[in-house]
């Protein structure tokens, strides 16, 4: 992939978490796999399953993502896989401020022309 | 390596290479390689040359960067690979106010037991 298939692959990623994220949080669990690790303000959780519950039991319903950045690199130690590294800020219904976040996945593809999230590393921006 | 080692070598690394920065930045140079990117608010550069002269262009002369979190965790697409998030401030001497930044790396392992820097994003947070 040259840089600028690396974005677009980047940016597609991006929309389609975030869109599911927001819509059908529960569907998000299709980007992870057993291997896969999601660091979520500092608590370490393993695998698919866990992470797909960390997800359904963190403390708000509905809520909007809107990305400010997007950052992509090819992860040239394996083929095809890259980095992507998010900024934006997270609205929850009902609160009067957004809280912003930082985010960054490393995906790995899989067959099918597709991608899984090997790494998730979230955090919000206090201060 | 487990995660404990992981995170031991992503701390080891940020101390070392913030400490490099803030003291003797052209140092800095020896984490990269010819492979090497770096995306420096939104800015792409490639290859270690061009990451060292962009790093000593920057526009303020002596700074310290004040680490508040580091994620960690394995790259497991790559024997012995590491991601690394970083958030903190960026203290400029003669400003006022420090700068909330945060910033990822992907750490490939050459010989020696030692690391490269072959992905580099840096964000400052606004908002």
């Amino acid at each position: 992939m040259d840089q600028e298939q690396v974005e677009m692959v980047g940016k597609l990623f991006v929309d389609r978490y975030y869109h599911l994220f927001d819509n059908d949080r529960a569907s998000v669990s299709s980007f992870y796999q057993p291997s896969s690790m999601l660091n979520f303000e500092g608590q370490k959780i393993l695998g698919v399953d866990n992470i797909s519950c960390k997800l359904s039991q963190l403390p708000f319903d509905k809520c909007r993502h809107d990305i400010s950045t997007i950052d992509s690199q090819p992860s040239s130690t394996s083929a095809g896989s890259i980095v992507v590294f998010v900024s934006g800020s997270l609205q929850l219904v009902g609160e009067e401020h957004s809280l912003r976040f930082n985010q960054m996945f490393h995906l790995v593809p899989i067959a099918q022309a597709n991608f899984f999230v090997q790494n998730d590393i979230f955090r919000l921006n206090y201060g």
